[in-house]
């Protein structure tokens, strides 16, 4: 099947129009215009993951996060990064990627992070339709966060409170997956008692607390549910084209 | 005592001029121009500090992070951060920050870190003095990141590896107090094995894989070291005013 | 009576919407969420002005000229400006600003002006509102510069003209509270003969003569008007809130 | 004689290299190889003074304020800035200005002013050569002031107090020519008790008096002393060029 | 008859507001309020140029290339550009640039062109109206070379293809007079197979190839023609103005 | 051998030091930590340079023209330039750019240009050493013009001159291979008569020709003289790397 193809399929469901300004979707590395028998997806592109590609003889990787995100001035080994592409170009393996795209389409990453977390009657955080908020069962802040925990089986993540009781009672939940902590205006203004995003920064937590919103760190990885989803979706094309869900470890956090 | 008297025996210690460019230090809030009984030191001012210090019948807040680090338009009670300045300067508390000057000054913040990690024959990361390499006894990543934990008393750290063992042989660090990921290319310029700092980001924590390096994030807030050893320096100075450390909770993260 | 209350009122003869886009209006120091018995009205905040709100027992000062117009990096009384701002923090003196709204609002500053010199069938300087032109009875310049000296109570101003004899014949004005030199090419498009404003540019008024604009500079402080009629339209508010005017000198200068 | 060889005789007194950057000095319009009889001297170029010069034939104008100060994207007489210009250009009279230069050379303008005023003991007000500080007999404020009316010959001037009886004592004085307000913490550092300056701003100078420094301001006028003393200067060299003296009224403030 | 009264005439036919942003048109030196007796037309304003008007008694000259592209800082004979408009003010020469208006007015420069290669069913090459695109007779990139250096009586031109043969065939062309380089992606967008225009640079040729783009770059000079045209137009005005056509040589180069 | 040895002593000979500041020199592509068989030398990669490494299984291609000269955001065959890398990229061929540092150093390839045309006791033409200047037996322009045809073998050049008969004397001559149009006011200053450069823009050649400096401009592809010479240079190493020169057409110009 010939890549374009199949990714006008993948399109149709998720346009990159949705993407943000500025940021990369799309054909990032090599050519649509070929034949393709096996499609890799995964969340990040490391070198791990560039070997477990040519490894599989993969034609294509569909990517979360983009594998050039700084315009490139040289394409050596001499710089890690610019070797991770050198080598999928030398290996003839296309790259296309899906960032914000997914994390704003309807039925994409926000919507399924929301149903492992029952939280319903949802709406989009952002004007531009990032991240969702909507209502949860009434319950503590150390119960959600115990759910947090579960459903993306962490072994350990952070509570933005002063209290380290975590009784706070809460049933309005904000949510945005990679790093939406920025946000936390949008959260406050949609009535949030808590906001789950990755890497929120200490000063942040500051002012979300010292504004009477809560939040929630699992971290960037649980992005990773990314592959499982999309690798689903994929499959239901029904085409002769293999999907693959990448294997790499790319987390780079081991929590102790 | 005149609190410029005071302070100026804090900067024979620990020189303003030793910051950053563009860093606030210095007086901050009020005035240094008047007779003080009683110093409080503190890693952060929040909410919970100002009213602690109003408590405590403070003259002066010595605190680690600058209280005004975004210029103010305006100083009203409509912004959460305008009105901690706006309550200090009602209850009439001068506020004198140390920030990047007692991470940079010999015997300081990072210094203290080494001590407490026996981290020995120490050299500046940077080339403005920021951070410490130095070397420690030869021992696996788990068995460091074991120790950091213990320093620190921490609940729960992360650390930057694809490999869950933790085995990796390790015997340089660097180590740089707050959000020193942006260095990283320094501390392996400097043959460090790994790194120790603040706030690393996912796809900073790449980086340092791809080039090698390996790192502990023990969070910001083991910065909190700030107040029980500048409390002893200033005690030190054998004067009539009294030295507290704030005992409010402001470490917005509870890990779980 | 709560501020909030007092000063909605005020707005809703003085929106502060009308103010220029990056004029600071409305609350600049303290709160609106208290009761207050005593406002004062004045035209700048000094430290004279600070002396006298302290000493009248003020709860909240309305002046025309804000009080922070740069934004502050410290607060500290190592600044004069910041010092004013810290002494009223420290006395609990709230104060609202309002500045180019009340220059544009319909019956405000220049509104005044215009009766005070008999200008009539006025309409707006600028297209934003700012200024005023109208019309006088035919006259000579030398004859409507004593009537401006006059009205305003002034020992000296400065008149636009090579022609020392001042008999030019002028029926047609255009006026503009504060430093308002830049506008004078919107005078010359209205078919003023002559532009009423304060601290023209040496070389401004080469290019006004040039252009056949004649100017009368009455100074800065023409504005003090400012206070006697604002303190007269929230007297009629009839609240339980005493109004006083600053009778504190904050003209820097002195004609001779 | 050659219009280059005179001036470069004025420039071995007042060379061009002391201007401050980006300052216009040296020939502005039309050419210095050509032979000239008469040379004019004036502050300003104005309507009035291309006509007086077309009408006294003068070879070249030399200039206190530069007569190209933007930009000239056209050259029409649609503008009147440009029809300055161009009419200069048809008649073929050159133009040579001697800005700031003339202001910071020894034995300059700013020196002058210091002779007519009695300030001895003299040195430069600021870094790059602007403007002088010295000493007065003491005397107050007020007899100050009478004594740079009369000195300058003056129907009225400003003076920055809050007191109007002006018995301040003075003895140390600060003087720039032009506009020199923002020089004012230059005064201030060399112990100056009054700054003499044109054109200060109402807001400079309220943070003048906070911070403890009188003013005068006599205009920006008082620097028609250039055309006297600098014709003296050219007469000097003694050649066969008639210097004359610009008696065009180009002063456009009249006081009342 | 009055010059504004003309050039009213000419800016029926051909309207200053079809100019590019920030393109200089319309008067740039002098007058237009004064009567006149002959105008002339050309393509550049060099100092022979200058010679020639000030021979020919001309009063205005209308020139296609702006004789102010820069904005002039000085007006003096040490610029070679400078003294250019200063003898041309000197002399008492209007100067009225027709520039990219009359390049984009419909029965213009462009169509002039399109008429002399036989190009039909054209449109505007960009957005804003510049170049045009149309057909001609299917013939080899060769002929149509050849037809192009014989319309315009060159000498020489250049070829941008890889291929020396120029055996390709074409019949849809783009062509700008001027430096139209940077339009090439239009002509791409717009189907052409070749496109005409000016001052082609060697990395853009290699681009133009690299997307199937043929190009011939006839130079800059070709525009002359606009001498001609224009004053055909002139003339049909049938008013008492002489129109000539400057003959002075401005074209700077030879090919050999 | 491996690729960074050949290169070290290429770069002993023309060090990348030289290069203008942030002129991309050095790797561009791949690696050099490789065994290498063969070097291709060109001037330019375009597309059928590309085909040719491939055919002749080049390991390394040293280019005069960077091949990477705008930052890249993407590497996909939906852009020409991009493909041309991604084609590189994939077939394992390394680019090495030697860009203006080979113009710069000395006996490279301005001083080869020197030779060709008998230009003696030359010295830099720019600060930083681009281009030459030197002196010539005395000739005729129209002399010098036929020698620079014949010397680069040339079907047509461009003369910068309004004298058609190309009879002005001349014996000093600037030169700058590439585009080096802007340098011309140091042509002027080392008191060239005649300055060799490609690519001058008409309005240039005006201004060159007003300040009394000739110009020849014989296009950019005289630079190809760069392949012969370098060969020369590699194969002189006596290394068992074979070179060989570019034998594509990448010139995109012919003259007519």
């Amino acid at each position: 099947m010939l890549a374009s193809d199949f990714f006008a399929r993948y399109e149709a469901y998720c346009p990159k129009e949705l993407a943000m300004a500025d940021d990369p979707v799309g054909l990032q590395i090599g050519t649509l215009n070929k034949d393709i028998q096996k499609v890799m997806v995964t969340l990040d592109i490391r070198e791990q993951t560039v070997q477990e590609a040519i490894e599989q003889n993969v034609d294509v990787i569909l990517a979360k996060h983009p594998v050039i995100f700084r315009p490139l001035d040289n394409l050596t080994d001499q710089d890690t990064q610019q070797k991770i592409i050198l080598d999928l170009a030398r290996a003839g393996i296309a790259v296309y990627t899906s960032h914000t795209n997914i994390d704003i389409v309807e039925n994409g990453l926000n919507d399924w992070f929301c149903e492992m977390l029952d939280i319903t009657e949802t709406e989009s955080l952002t004007d531009f339709g990032l991240g969702r908020v909507g209502n949860i069962q009434s319950q503590t802040l150390g119960d959600f966060s115990e759910k947090v925990k579960a459903a993306f089986d962490l072994s350990g993540l952070t509570v933005v409170s002063y209290d380290p009781s975590l009784t706070q009672e809460i049933k309005r939940v904000a949510i945005c997956g990679g790093s939406g902590g920025k946000f936390y205006p949008e959260a406050i203004a949609k009535q949030a008692d808590v906001y789950v995003t990755g890497d929120i920064y200490y000063h942040t937590a500051h002012d979300m607390l010292s504004q009477g919103l809560l939040a929630i760190d699992p971290g960037h990885h649980i992005e990773v549910l990314f592959v499982k989803k999309v690798a689903q979706i994929l499959r239901a094309f029904k085409t002769d084209v293999a999907i693959i869900e990448s294997t790499s470890l790319t987390n780079p956090f081991i929590k102790k």
